[in-house]
């Protein structure tokens, strides 16, 4: 590949001058601007390659020393990966939480780039400021539904913060429990404070032997990197056996009287609303009374069901929500906006002060520069993908694509359900459900003698892992898997099949067809044969 | 504004279908396209509008109830958002890091958007994870350059990670601080880690009183909100005057030993390649060695200065980088990638090691899957940003950048110098540097009668600051301003103008436009008159 010439006038030309309209880069361009789908079934290779051959495309490890002409770079980007991405907006990829986003998105990620404002700091985001907070103050009322004159109290204040824009829910959560326990060892006329002293001398001080966090085995695995990063250390995230998929209350409250007893801290309850790996939703309600007698936060990880809240139907499933000290939510999950976009908001504004930082040159005292309350420093303005998909869908929009998600992950239920060869294994309470292959003969055995299950159990789990891979590779269609508890298999832990029901473009055929196309795959192994021979 | 249809039908269509090339939506992307500085110029408001006259646009706490039309949202975003935004691209533009950007990046914005992948997991990434790692690879290699067979073995290592790529450079120190403490405070035969056990019991474990950080006057907050997040506590980060803009080793030796004689342990010494106030180098091969006799971790952070390796005349500046423990490097500053693009580079690929974390249903162990060592959990694909960049542009293309920049800030500091009415104050290092109105008076005063420069230096501030806000409010071009202490003035804290010459596009011309503004709008205030008057 010839090199582009190595000059300043050539860089110039980099910075000021579009690559023509018949360039590859304008043409890519135009294909993602006319047909995103058509572009993506075109360039996105359906036959999969190894990641040990996709590795050989990206195993150099110096910087390359020529500046590349940006078509021939163009050109290898979709070759190389492009042709090796996952094609996220497919009706049949329902393995994970990225779907298929509206099509305004894409100029609007074009617009965020010209702009490129900064929003750590009021003098590179101007506006982008005011926005992020009212989009913050639009997701607080979603949820704690507080007075019209707390949101003009509180919406641009300097001094407080509804809540914090982050790049996702992991950062998120970590803000959620950093106020936590910030607010749970607190400066009194012998301390300093946490913020200030430490944990080893806010332990002492308060006379804590440890500080835990407690949540169901389904929490997701950013708040064990909280308890780690927060100095608690990864043995006090508690976490509670959940056949039922829920955490219970009556767990909850007889492990945390418990921790008390033994001289320990609660430093807070984390209820889920939407599971990652189920989408169950703990019974929020009740949490909530929980950690207010155990005098503790209470944070809600609404990640992935937090939209929920769009839906008048399917609301009330969180109920209690508003009783949170701290919410978090996705809007790159159940929003549909691009991957980047987490909040955390917060039930009381001052509660971001336990975490404020200033500095001279920037994050002045008094300003209302939003990096002073969150984790992050410099950001992007992804808050505005939130803004617009708030303007442009609405919330009646939202809650139509929450309603028809929820309906279209009840109908594949029940098809699987219908199906002989095929086990529901946890229904949808949102729009994640797990089920697995399971041969009709086998089913009943595994029902019936409760003593074989185990073993069943086990070929079964090979027999699941064994399709999702296979039916992953041949990049047609993708459903995840993981491992759960399971009350009636005497909680025994088995491998399933999860999806996520997310894609508004999905249809039933799509659905039928990922069925079909598994079925198909089992029968073809030796494993099915076996079980199916066996259980006659 | 008539609202959108509230149907299935139509949502289906704003996922499927773009906008008409007429649309204003198309028309804001075309415009952006041909003449990204022209789209700027027309709708970026030149006018400054207050704070509380924007915030009025964006005042409402309410999720908006009916979808609008995705054209009438575009020309809203034009007069509320974009009119009020910042434009960073201006040349003019000059007082933060962020500066115009390569054209490329627009069609390379739409591109990540349309692919959306999500780079926590690879089966929602794929070609992503080993490009990403890549990137960090060519990076590691121009900090730390190892031999070929250490990238052979570490580039695509499931076991190992040469960095983290985060979204920004304040999540990369605090990646990096918390791989120190872990593996400060390691497990044993009667300890479990503080990975595990949380730092109260590390701390007793190790019976050390505190475990702190050193670093310049001049570290980045990003700094104190580590030590606050990673329960060390605020008051461990003992920060050390420099009225020379740079750690002095002997300093932070002394001030470790002294530390360390009280029962604590220092947790890292942290060297900045760039401040960001001055743009000082502090002196790393030395600091190095001081970590080393201390025993601790050794921390550089490089957000601004890492690209300065790119140039073979500058790359010596940070002489003794090689020998870190870990480098921070932001590609969105001097990379001129968009916002959101940290790194935090490791020179023992173990070291994530000490913050792995795995899930079931996500991060598998042996598995490749980038959200194990992270921080952040869910994440874009902006590597591919820094990938483009670095093939179009190339090592060459980014020398040219660096140089001209270093270059272009000699130049300026040298027309400072030169003029009489202003003053120097620190000179540049890399592409920033400070100075004030300073009258040239006064300033002999100032020098000659160190008994009242104090006095005189304190009216000076009022200056600059009033300067400042008012360039800044007339919206023509844009300096920052911070204080600093000053050797010179018996090291006074004074508050001075900053800026950053990153931007390739600014012109002799554009600098002395920026000197005779500030120039005329001090002439204009009361404490200009008062100055020159009183010194005559």
């Amino acid at each position: 590949m010839a090199g582009a010439e190595v000059s300043l006038e050539h860089l110039y030309r980099v910075f000021t001058k579009p690559e023509g309209k018949d360039s590859k880069l304008a043409q890519i361009e135009q294909h993602l601007s006319d047909n995103l789908a058509d572009f993506l079934s075109q360039h996105v290779v359906t036959k999969v390659n190894s990641l040990e051959q996709i590795e050989r495309s990206f195993a150099k490890f110096a910087v390359p020393e020529k500046p590349e002409f940006v078509t021939d770079h163009a050109e290898s980007l979709l070759t190389t990966l492009v042709a090796n991405s996952v094609n996220t907006y497919s009706p049949t990829f329902i393995g994970h939480m990225t779907s298929a986003l509206p099509y305004f998105h894409l100029p609007l990620a074009k617009l965020l780039v010209g702009l490129n404002q900064n929003l750590v700091k009021i003098e590179t985001s101007k506006a982008f400021t005011p926005l992020e907070r009212q989009v913050l103050g639009m997701m607080h009322e979603l949820i704690f539904k507080q007075s019209s004159d707390f949101y003009k109290t509180y919406l641009h204040s300097a001094s407080y913060a509804l809540g914090a824009f982050c790049s996702g829910g992991t950062i998120a959560n970590i803000t959620a429990l950093w106020i936590a326990r910030n607010k749970a060892l607190p400066a009194n006329a012998q301390f300093k404070g946490v913020f200030q002293e430490g944990m080893a001398a806010g332990m002492m001080h308060y006379g804590y032997k440890r500080m835990g966090i407690i949540s169901s085995k389904r929490g997701h695995y950013s708040l064990s990197k909280a308890v780690d990063l927060l100095g608690l250390g990864r043995q006090q995230m508690i976490t509670l056996d959940c056949p039922t998929q829920q955490l219970s209350p009556e767990k909850a409250l007889a492990a945390g009287k418990q921790y008390q007893q033994d001289g320990n801290k609660v430093l807070s309850i984390v209820g889920i609303a939407g599971t990652t790996e189920t989408g169950h939703i703990d019974p929020l309600d009740e949490l909530a009374d929980v950690a207010k007698e155990l005098g503790c936060h209470f944070h809600v990880d609404a990640a992935w069901g937090g939209a929920t809240l769009f839906s008048k139907k399917y609301s009330k499933l969180l109920k209690g929500i508003e009783k949170a000290d701290s919410v978090t939510i996705d809007a790159h999950k159940q929003m549909y906006v691009p991957m980047g976009a987490g909040m955390v908001l917060f039930k009381d504004p001052n509660d971001s002060n336990a975490v404020r930082h200033h500095a001279q040159y920037i994050l002045r005292a008094g300003s209302k520069d939003l990096g002073a309350t969150t984790i992050e420093g410099s950001r992007n303005g992804m808050a505005m993908m939130v803004y617009s998909s708030l303007h442009i869908l609405g919330r009646q929009g939202y809650e139509l694509l929450i309603d028809q998600s929820i309906q279209k992950a009840n109908l594949f239920a029940n098809m699987i359900d219908e199906h002989a060869d095929f086990e529901l294994v946890t229904s949808p309470t949102l729009s994640i459900f797990t089920y697995r292959l399971n041969p009709k003969s086998v089913q009943h055995k595994c029902m019936a003698q409760p003593q074989i299950a185990h073993a069943l159990n086990n070929e079964l789990d090979k027999l699941t892992v064994s399709v999702q891979k296979r039916q992953r590779e041949a990049g047609k269609s993708f459903v995840s898997r993981t491992r759960l508890q399971i009350e009636k298999y005497a909680e025994q832990s088995i491998t399933v099949f999860r999806v996520v029901l997310a894609n508004p473009l999905t249809t039933e055929s799509d659905l039928q067809n990922i069925l079909d196309e598994q079925l198909e795959i089992a029968q073809e192994t030796k494993t099915w044969h076996k079980l199916t021979k066996k259980n006659k």
